[in-house]
């Protein structure tokens, strides 16, 4: 493990072959990903020798030992995932505008890829291989940063990647792995000549450290405060299956539920008619001073009063909260100010209120009669994703393979100057 | 001047009122603007009364008395840009996606504008009524942080623009102003709860601090190393010609010429052909030590040799670097290492190299057989810019009205839920 040593000449090497990289066709990168996938299953053994010294490091119990962990399956799994990728169409090369220009200059905007793509991540390595077949699918190099933990699985891994790069004749710096240390984050932060674009994948305090000190542009895939409207409209058997699956169906997913709104004309039929599921499910509720003689009455027995800041809350967990509300504008005044932007709902049958709730609420993904867990690339048809973004820029919502690119404007002339 | 305030308050309105500036019609929002031109119009005699005061402070002579000047002439050139941008398409409310999903949901991806946006900028009042305009036609609220040298002549036109809104029923809070202190700018740049994006507009020195300083996402407008590539096969009569328009015409420019490459075979003869041009235009060069003797056999009068910090060099003025390079591939590396990737060119007949060219350089806008002082959203078909963008994200070259949007997915379903 190198460690303390300058990461930029790795940064550079990087840089000089994603010009490479920008030079594959649309086959030679889809080659290129199947081979890695040959490489995945051909060497399983080797990959689950060098996953088991980092799961050695970790006691038994420990939640991180699922995260890490490489088996058969999942290497089988890595491979498909790989071949899926290659198979996703090239978002680059493609023709966004075309026009000449006065003086008889041609004028094209181009989709190319966007250079070097640097990836700050946690402990599975199954997100080595994710990355790195999203980036090269696209033309971009890429600069991987892991966790310490997943080390070996890393590097041997990224070895494969760089034995099917060397057949491709393309340098192996076109996917490099730095060393597992905090230290050298800092340095790729601030690499604004060589990386063109970072993204944090992983806790809150990852991208929120990123955030503060990256000069290099960021993608933040964020936090999802994710609200559902049950408006007084809505059909409540409907309502009840919709909000039950986005609650509970991966607590941990940042698509999932966190508070209920619930206009106060249907709150005392519709409240009840959780409390079968939502028992089941040992959810826990927190709800306002409204809702909480409402369940109270229903003899919900995870019940707890809210507290202020229970709302605006990711729980990522078996736990809700829930707030009766008079009307459409408070609840969409609700959302304004404690919605994380990722994905929100209503749930009604009116559709002058659905049209102003989806036109009004702003955020990467709004639902009319829907579970907010659709929020996702696979299931919007864009292929694996890097993640959900919740900022404004460049990319919103599912950020996939379409988006790993940048435009560039190409002038065709016969001497034009400009006066 | 208020002072010391926190400015939350007032961002937060802003961001409300941005909800209201969201719903205009695309009518609405060019009636607004037109309106804005005539109140302009109409208080001509205000604007300057009010512009003489900022006038005053400034010493006559100071270059800065220009940029802060407003004239009749100049008012006329205001309003015909605010009724040009009136005249844009509304980049809002396009069906970007359209397609129905497994279950059948419906699902649309469609262009909405960003919200708030925030924009920081120096002595120019003229970019008080630019940034307002582009943001009122894209849908948008704005936040301006003007220079404190400008703060009659733009209190006054914000008052105007705020007599349209009021007549409009869009809260004035839709184009706010800061008080031109520098101590709000940290405030503004941390406001991520508020602001969406944030553009600085100015100098080196304002971009890098908001770069390191931001935690709202930045759209960078930067500085332009440009260099023009004259390779041996080029026309050299033409040659001259794009050179030098692009080093003359508006050197203070972003994408005007700073660095000449030239193919070792032609340059004993293209670069005694400048000598004329850039004799009569006083144009410094500073010239590599193959250059170099050629023109001072050429007796050109302002030459220097070329120190190691003259390559990469903005120069914003009437000066030069030449370097002579043994052929392309040097040209390419040249580029690579020292280009701010805004506006390269190259001028040649050899299609091949060309197209080698166009497809390797990693700029904004790569350019054959023309100059690089094309690059310009009004040029480009654009209408009116914000600044050039040299990073990849979201907006890359020309920043224009179409590029003040994001994009918001819509889902629409019959109680659907994802297991």
């Amino acid at each position: 493990m190198i460690t303390e040593q300058s990461i930029t000449p790795l940064l550079q090497e990087t840089q000089l072959a994603s010009a490479s990289v920008r030079q594959l066709t649309d086959e030679q990168k889809a080659a290129l990903l199947h081979r890695i996938a040959d490489l995945v299953l051909t060497n399983a053994a080797l990959i689950l020798t060098e996953n088991g010294k980092d799961l050695d490091a970790v006691p038994d119990g420990d939640p991180k030992k699922d995260r890490l962990l490489l088996n058969e399956k999942r290497i089988v799994a890595l491979a498909a995932s790989l071949r899926a990728v290659a198979q996703l169409p090239d978002p680059t090369g493609q023709l966004l505008v075309e026009r000449t220009l006065e003086q008889g200059l041609q004028l094209r905007k181009i989709a190319v890829p966007l250079g070097v793509v640097g990836v700050i991540y946690e402990s599975r390595p199954n997100v080595t291989l994710d990355v790195a077949s999203l980036c090269l699918r696209s033309g971009n190099a890429c600069v991987l940063k892991g966790g310490k933990e997943a080390y070996y699985s890393n590097t041997i891994l990224v070895e494969l990647i760089h034995q099917a790069l060397r057949e491709a004749g393309v340098p192996e710096a076109a996917v490099s792995l730095l060393p597992p240390d905090r230290s050298v984050v800092q340095e790729l932060l601030t690499a604004t000549r060589y990386v063109d674009i970072i993204i944090p994948r992983g806790s809150e305090s990852l991208i929120k450290f990123v955030r503060q000190h990256s000069l290099v542009p960021t993608i933040e895939t964020g936090a999802g405060v994710c609200h559902t409207y049950v408006e007084q409209s809505a059909d409540l058997e409907k309502a009840r299956d919709v909000v039950v699956n986005a609650k509970v169906s991966r607590p941990a997913a940042c698509n999932a539920l966190d508070c209920i709104l619930v206009d106060e004309a249907v709150a005392p039929r519709f409240l009840p008619m959780l409390v079968a599921d939502f028992t089941k499910w040992n959810v826990e509720i927190f709800a306002d001073e409204t809702a909480y003689p409402i369940l109270l009455e229903a003899q919900y027995p995870l019940l707890q009063k809210a507290q202020a800041d229970d709302f605006g809350r990711e729980f990522l967990d078996y736990k809700c909260a829930v707030k009766v509300v008079s009307d459409a504008e408070e609840a969409l005044g609700h959302i304004q100010a404690y919605s994380s932007r990722h994905s929100e709902a209503i749930l009604s049958q009116n559709t002058v209120l659905i049209d102003r709730f989806l036109s009004k609420v702003d955020a990467a993904t709004v639902y009319a009669n829907a579970s907010t867990r659709f929020t996702d690339g696979e299931v919007f048809g864009l292929g694996a994703e890097i993640g959900i973004s919740t900022q404004k820029l460049h990319a919103r919502g599912p950020f996939a393979l379409e988006k790993l690119v940048t435009e560039k404007w190409i002038v065709v002339g016969d001497g034009q100057t400009r006066w």
